[in-house]
């Protein structure tokens, strides 16, 4: 039994999509309990078209709802305690959810679980991972853009958190990880990258498997099970990839309208352009994902539809079932009880920041 | 009349394409001069079956080629003086050459086109800009790799280098420049691209329009005709575009011929995905451009063929052409002759680095 708490009024549509996407993601998990938050007049009409989900959810009426433009300051002060999107979030940590979903907005969203939730023990800074499309399948992108800039010791924090989520997502026993940079061989990039990619060889860690640096094209590539890198760089990578794929869409639609002949082989191909589509769709592998709080939270695309949102829930599901949270922990202590020892050696530096 | 230095060994085919590739840029523009550069044995039976280029030409013999796979230092130790990349730039040093184009190893190219040529006045580090396809047309974007990071004023002589580049290359008279940013909020990003913007806002140059913040979906859109951004991050977007380029690619091949029905619209349309694969070629769009030294060097795709090779001679030709070294130079005077009292007010900090 997995139990979910979702802010109904998040997203470009509110509860007329939210609703309907978390009673498709019941329909898949039918041992989802769900606490639903949301403003009692907009989302009781909705949620009365579907009784399973009801019978299968506790609905929990908001004050307010969180603006998709609102500051984070100002939803802060606003909503805090008070509106869908906090109350979603305080289920987790009240313990009455295992996972929060919300496709409200992100600075918003980050502000309000840091505020309430609060960072792991060991964890400086949260993050907020990505799932990225591959040739191979899919990888785990982080940061794409919780904080700017990162230490050597916070890339290690993201190394073993994504490689925590890869397993709980993907059943991957022992992920590979890559440092995101801009050559292969060990003395490119910045000091940061260079220092955690040193780090990360000579630990040696159980959950995870240190592949060395990867460069931007390896991200369409797959090469590793999980990318690591600074919120600036994984937040305009990420953007980059989204805006790409958009560029060779229009390119694809201009050139498939162009001639008579495109036209028909439009009409014959229709089937696989479709399957393309949902291929390139970003909001089919939807769902950032907050790492390094006390509890996870998952940010749905704002724009997605009720399919899209969906899976955001699926990955909540999957997260929570696999224990996602008790997994990164475990990883925490483990890294942190040897790191004295076996990692910083008489070094007094790391010492000071040791636990 | 254009005269431009060409390294004849460089790129992963050598002569066989270099020399086809100057061919054909020759057709196109034939008041063009070339210095050509290369192992003689090699480069001799090729040059000989193409009559109208030797004709248009001077050939200089060099000792060694520069491999691919070397060392930046490695290269400078062995090549300097006396291989076909060294004796290209230094045509450029020379005056016998207006710019310089070779397919070589990057790292080496720089390495040897910063020790040979040296930095501008004013100009601290050079950049390398890449031409971007975006859906308006071609954006310029540096720095994609040149050095790691860059501080405010780093980012403000880029951004007229770019502005100077997309001046001569594409006739723009006053180009928008933005910086690349995790959010078009002034407040968004890290110390240095929030100082570079209140300077550039500031500055209000008469080369550039300063836009604002732009973030990595921008560049495949094209909302502005120069990217700025530091080393790293440009790098990294550069080749996470063409990998989810080539990721793309690769989706549509493998759609395409799933069914009998994909397969017969294949056949129709193939003009149109013709025209698309065209459009989708890095090949296509070639040349990065080293700025900020003297003298241009561009280098081209190493994998290019000879058609792309072509393209990144026509780059400099048109750059040659318009002037482009004596447009940065101008601009970079005017801005620091300006400076102390335009930009930095009494701030004394500024003083001590102005001129």
């Amino acid at each position: 039994m997995v139990s979910i708490s979702v802010d109904l009024m998040g997203g470009d549509h509110g509860p007329e999509v939210t609703i309907p996407g978390v009673a498709l993601s019941l329909e898949r998990h039918p041992d989802t309990r769900f606490v639903l938050h949301g403003i009692a007049a907009e989302c009781e009409p909705i949620l009365a078209r579907h009784p399973a989900l009801q019978k299968a959810s506790t609905f929990i009426p908001a004050e307010i709802a969180v603006q998709m433009d609102a500051k984070p300051s100002q939803a802060l002060r606003q909503g805090r305690y008070r509106s869908s999107m906090w109350c979603a979030i305080e289920s987790v940590k009240t313990g009455n959810a295992d996972v929060c979903v919300s496709a409200g907005n992100t600075g918003a969203l980050m502000a309000m679980a840091m505020f309430c939730l609060r960072t792991m023990a060991n964890i400086e800074r949260p993050a907020i991972a990505a799932i990225w499309p591959t040739m191979r399948g899919e990888s785990i992108v982080l940061d794409v853009g919780a904080t700017v800039g990162a230490d050597a010791q916070q890339l290690i924090d993201f190394s073993m958190m994504g490689a925590a989520m890869s397993r709980a997502l993907f059943q991957i026993q022992r992920p590979t990880v890559g440092l995101l940079n801009i050559g292969v061989e060990e003395v490119k990039g910045n000091e940061e990258v260079k220092e955690a990619g040193r780090l990360l060889r000579d630990a040696n860690l159980p959950g995870l498997k240190y592949h060395g640096n990867v460069e931007g094209n390896d991200l369409g590539r797959g090469t590793v099970d999980v990318v690591v890198t600074e919120g600036f760089v994984g937040n305009i990578a990420l953007k980059t990839a989204e805006g790409t794929a958009r560029q060779i869409a229009q390119y694809l639609r201009a050139a498939m309208s162009r001639t008579l002949l495109a036209k028909i082989g439009y009409f014959f191909a229709k089937g696989a352009f479709d399957l393309l589509r949902e291929k390139m769709d970003p909001g089919k592998v939807n769902g950032g994902v907050f790492l390094g709080l006390n509890g996870i939270v998952i940010k749905s695309h704002g724009g997605a539809d009720a399919d899209g949102f969906a899976n955001a829930i699926d990955v909540g599901y999957d997260m929570a079932r696999n224990g996602l949270k008790a997994r990164i922990e475990q990883d925490l202590n483990l890294y942190h009880s040897r790191r004295p020892s076996d990692l910083s050696g008489p070094k007094a530096g790391v010492d000071e920041q040791g636990q």
